[in-house]
């Protein structure tokens, strides 16, 4: 019935206002608003509108019984975004592992004959895969491209980018990233597996892809923009979950960074989804650990577990990890401002001259850290091995295609290891274990470690933006552990003392380089230490984060705010700006009308209803591509029907007086998520006032145990509600008050 | 200024309405509303309407700069909360420590000699502590009893309890929860360091005691309460990061469960407190490793280390696991349930008979605890020693006065332990210890374990809510793990696997129990984890808790929402009622008159204002007794004179229309903090509406390079702001709509 009104009316809807009979002076405007569409983003439906109109719906057609089941799908949605997020971070990890795998067995084997044939064989297998990764994302799902968390967040406080929850941005993201980061490219696959989690969660809400007709209308219970972006939420999370095997992470993660608000309700769900990826991913790990997976198998759940690292420490340490946390703050800040640079400047440019540009400039980048890894560990000359306790189970140098420290790369003798190849010939996850290893001292000589540095942190630059699926977390964690060790080194020649550990310093560096570019604190601090199993360091890693943060926020604002406003994703900081202050909502509203046709000189507000450009129910086909507005015809006839939008519209949208403070607007509009708001003048009368204890309604269901105690109770518990009971509120109207003339 | 209209005015501010000179036509009432104070409770000053006024006086006199000074103060009072939290977690845990160690080895002592004795001199330590606790909180700090997380968690959702935040309240919490833990109660002192910490950040806030004349006049910057409550969030969260030495879950703890909003400002600085906290307490346990804290000292960062734990579980063991989950769900939701009958009985009794009575009944209960701890272990035959790995570090029978497993306590032959008596006849701490316990298959006899869960819960039962500081968490972890490991028992039994360890049931069972008990998702999780060291069973305990909650969620409240109600706490719960969805903002007002005089039939509401029993600029002397109402007394003149209430009107309060469904205004209240809101008729017109795009208000002091890339960038960034400029609006007035008649 509804989808009926809505294939006639929607186009009209612009049109044609809604005479609406139940209103008290005959004849009025309802109020229109533009979601003008522009730069291939369309403004999402506010979430109240639909809050409201799914309960009113409810509440007439099924009440009661279907809300339960609705919260039942709810979960049960929870438990397959988890089952599917977990799955899909599996399949990206073997997929991963194996291709690296793969191309570092097989080049070692050649260069045992040839470097230089190594040499080629290495640069086309990444070739190969950057290839095949950024051909997928520009043929077929270009919104797979970059992290996808500055999308995911304007998504999350109401901005829709074009296909970003598209089932084809899905595949192409899981394929796009393993191409991408078994290819070796200066980056991760965390951020996109958060994007992943989000579009399987989309596209369960959705009831499915409606373009493969694989959608049911048993599972689209979801008729609110709210329970959308909820489950979205659950996505984000499971992808953080899955991606470092943080569950609690996760959680944090999603209501911290991506969210801007907190309910405990969605928490709730949330740690759910969570906990389950954890279960799948260790229950995977379990099976691929007797061999099933090929090169994936030997870690543990911790991905880089330092359980084993420095446990103590000394006042004078804290100096150093000062200095790493300002240090991790400028070059967090650093690579905010110059990824900006050059994303802009793809943007304007690059990017503009089409798809064989951008496939082009990703081989050249896959060719050019090709290079670089493997030629400049060539120009090290090798270090002697140290004596190396058997006990430790550290082996120098190692086999070639093992995991470890100590690799041997362009050695003259036998006994000798090239410290740069360690880190920079070897897949992210291995540099990582190795720069964060313990009773390693000296294996890393302060030059590699520097040159690593300069050469990574070009890379990560230069490769942020090109057209592959690409996450910030692991290169971040790499440029931040180096210097961090860099850090360690000097500590441990200054010092002088024995339990000291690089790796712990290493980690701390780790750690500032995140907080100083993506600004993150506890969700980031519960990261670091699910991935690394080292609880006694939580002080430590608070204390860096904590200044790293400081210092890059005295420059510019973090990763992904800085990337979501280059993409003209309108995202609420967390911080009202200081002249809100001394603004009024008045002066804010500008100058547009919003009735735009008064008839007989009197109007009356209505509702809120927003010009929509799809169907099905007000539902926006986030994940799929629905019916255009340019495929429904109407005839000249329809143009002139009317309908009768009052079921779409909000009767009761939030509302502020004019001369409200501009700070406490912005805090309405973050807390609650809102999207619109309309500004009233100064109330001409009041109906009345609503304290906490008028919204305390004891359920009549209430158990009877509680009824009696509170009956005994009654001075303490039952007095206070008892002033103003809420019945005498329901059968009497308040009709004291005189209106304004 | 201001204080001395204050004085004169606050009384007549009941009688008297002001005359604005700027309203339009001519005489009209301010809006006066009673925060009536009922039950020793009174309401506390709205968020808004003070936060307005402080912004606005701010802005008058000082500006720019006066902000960053507060700014600046609220970081350094940050730091001095972390420091004063952690500085009085480790005095009261030297000092239980240390009275439990004296007794333990005295007690030791006596009884190689006569049990009678030695019994005796137990119970009267005990009572002696118990004593001086129930002394001081009932002679000199009566709101020091109890946990002091209720009434924390019902001022941060801006209801007063008297005296919850005074001086001697602090004083009366750290040494009254040092005597009932010290005396061996059964009742935990992480609770009472939550409020603690509450006290102290409050203090601060308030620049000192004005009682004991130690205030300062310049560190009174916080105007608002708004920054008040902030304050004793931070202190809240430093309170749980001291006691369980868990500052991540400190601050999860302080936003989940105690504040229902989530502002990323707030946890930041809250982030800030815990690291300090954590810092604090690690610096003084390393002084005392040295052997300086008699005897505190022996145990690490971590309270109940169990690393050494079971690692891997298969699948099979998650219906044990299950079990356990469903079990704490089930004691949680009856423990909560049984304390709400016995506590309603003690308030309506019991206490009403005075002092006296309390103190009687905290002995009584001190005698109890002690007999039934000293007598039970003493019917308990003990067992032979089982054959120990000496490189496990394990001693049995350990020698007394030590901590460890395996106790001697009225054994007849040298090679036995009392199973019993090394839960029961311990301090709780190494209780817990002993239970979370890895390598001791078998070490308590089903028996055991079970008497001593059914004593234990109902001495908990028992004590909860006699009149000495008292939490729940350290006895919720007893019971827990105690039902924990019999499951760990029989499944050890039951699977006849090596691999599993009895203490890893032990905490799951803990978790499951707190679950069930106080219904924490993400905080008490965190908190297991931390205060365990356990990062490898972090999914199985998520499953746990959220078995356990759910199963608790069906029977009640969660402990604390159970205790607020019964004191008459409005705490407004996460998810409103169903009912909600089908009334109106206009039903939920009642029949009160918000206006009682009208004049000339016309009136227009000029905003809100709460009357108000203290002076001091409103800012409400929470911490110290400040000025009574009685105190101050007027003349009849006084009485005649007019005040102009102007400068302490909120002109623009948070209003909803009045057909706005009450769902929408439960979040509006929970998500804000709100604790008034008007109800105001449909508008009547509309001066315009404010999208997020408005609210992105760009610096004039934003560096010169964005600007730039955004006037190259146009296209994308600004176009969006373009089109509804915001100068425009600043300097147009809207005028095109007109008034409704």
């Amino acid at each position: 019935m509804l989808s009926n009104h809505l294939h006639n009316g929607l186009e009209t809807a612009r049109l044609v206002w809604s005479r609406l009979p139940n209103s008290e002076d005959g004849d009025f405007d309802a109020v229109g608003i533009s979601g003008k569409s522009d730069g291939g983003r369309t403004e999402s439906l506010d979430y109240e509108v639909i809050e409201n109109f799914a309960y009113r719906e409810e509440q007439a057609n099924r009440g009661r019984l279907f809300v339960m089941y609705q919260v039942a799908v709810k979960w049960f949605f929870a438990l397959l975004i988890g089952i599917g997020t977990g799955l899909a971070a599996v399949f990206i990890n073997i997929s991963v592992e194996n291709f690296a795998g793969w191309k570092f067995s097989l080049t070692f084997a050649i260069i045992q004959k040839s470097y230089l044939a190594g040499f080629v064989v290495y640069i086309l297998f990444n070739l190969l895969l950057v290839l095949s990764s950024v051909y997928i994302v520009t043929q077929f799902a270009p919104a797979a491209a970059g992290s996808g968390i500055p999308e995911i967040k304007g998504y999350l406080n109401g901005v829709d980018i074009h296909g970003i929850l598209f089932f084809r941005t899905l595949i192409g993201k899981i394929f796009g990233s393993i191409g991408s980061v078994g290819g070796g490219l200066a980056l991760g696959k965390e951020g996109p597996l958060v994007h992943t989690g989000a579009c399987i969660a989309s596209l369960l809400g959705q009831g499915g892809t409606t373009k493969y007709h694989l959608s049911s209308r048993w599972l689209q219970v979801f008729r609110t923009d709210r329970d959308r972006r909820d489950l979205v939420t659950c996505g984000c999370a499971a992808g953080v979950a899955a991606a470092f095997r943080a569950p609690v992470g996760g959680v944090l993660f999603a209501l911290e960074e991506v969210t801007s608000w907190w309910r405990s309700q969605l928490m709730w769900r949330v740690f759910f989804t969570s906990a389950i990826v954890a279960v799948v991913v260790r229950t995977a790990m379990g099976w691929c650990k007797s061999g099933n997976c090929g090169h994936f198998g030997s870690g543990g759940f911790i991905i880089w577990d330092i359980s084993g690292g420095q446990e103590d420490y000394s006042f004078q340490e804290l100096l150093p990890m000062a200095v790493i946390g300002i240090i991790g703050g400028l070059l967090g800040a650093l690579f905010n401002q110059l990824t900006l640079y050059l994303t802009s400047w793809r943007r304007n440019y690059l990017h503009k001259k089409g798809n064989r540009v951008k496939i082009i400039e990703a081989c050249a980048i896959s060719i050019l850290t090709s290079t670089i890894s493997f030629g400049l560990p060539l120009l090290r000359t090798c270090t002697p091995c140290p004596e190396v306790d058997p006990a430790s189970g550290i082996e120098c140098p190692r086999s070639p295609g093992m995991y470890g420290n100590y690799v041997k790369f362009y050695c003259s003798k036998d006994q000798e290891y090239n410290d740069l190849a360690t880190i920079f010939f070897n897949t992210q996850d291995d540099a990582i274990r190795n720069l964060f290893s313990a009773k390693t001292l000296h294996e890393f000589s302060a030059q590699s470690l520097l040159t690593f540095l300069v050469m990574f942190y070009t890379l990560a630059v230069v490769t942020f933006g090109s057209a592959v699926p690409a996450g910030q977390f692991v290169p971040g964690i790499m440029i931040g552990s180096t210097y961090g060790r860099l850090v360690g080194m000097f500590v441990v020649n200054f010092y002088q003392k024995l339990n000291i550990e690089e790796g712990t310093y290493a980690l701390l560096g780790a750690a500032s380089f995140l907080g100083g570019s993506m600004r993150m604190t506890v969700s980031l601090c519960v990261i670091m230490v699910e991935i690394t199993n080292n609880l006694k360091l939580l002080p430590l890693i608070m204390l860096v984060l904590l200044i790293s943060k400081a210092v890059g926020d005295a420059f510019n604002e973090g990763l992904y705010e800085e990337q979501a406003r280059l993409r003209g994703i309108p995202l609420l900081e967390s911080k009202p700006k200081y002249e809100m202050r001394k603004m009024t909502a008045k002066e804010a509203c500008g100058n547009r009308k919003v009735i735009d046709h008064t008839r007989g000189g009197g109007t009356l507000v209505i509702g809120l209803m927003l010009r929509r450009h799809s169907f099905s129910e007000f539902v926006k086909p986030v994940s799929s591509r629905g019916l255009s507005i340019e495929d429904i015809h109407l005839s000249s006839d329809d143009l002139e029907m009317y309908i009768d939008l009052a079921p779409f519209l909000n009767p009761s949208p939030y509302v502020v007086p004019e001369d409200m403070s501009l700070t406490k607007v912005y805090n309405l509009f973050r807390q609650l998520g809102l999207r619109h708001i309309f500004v009233v003048p100064h109330a001409s009368r009041i109906i009345g006032l609503i304290t906490r204890k008028d919204l305390l309604i004891e359920e009549l269901s209430i158990s009877g145990f509680n009824r009696k105690t509170q009956r005994r109770d009654k001075r303490t518990t039952r007095s206070a509600a008892a002033e103003d009971p809420l019945l005498d509120g329901l059968l009497h109207d308040n009709n004291s008050s005189s209106r304004s003339s």
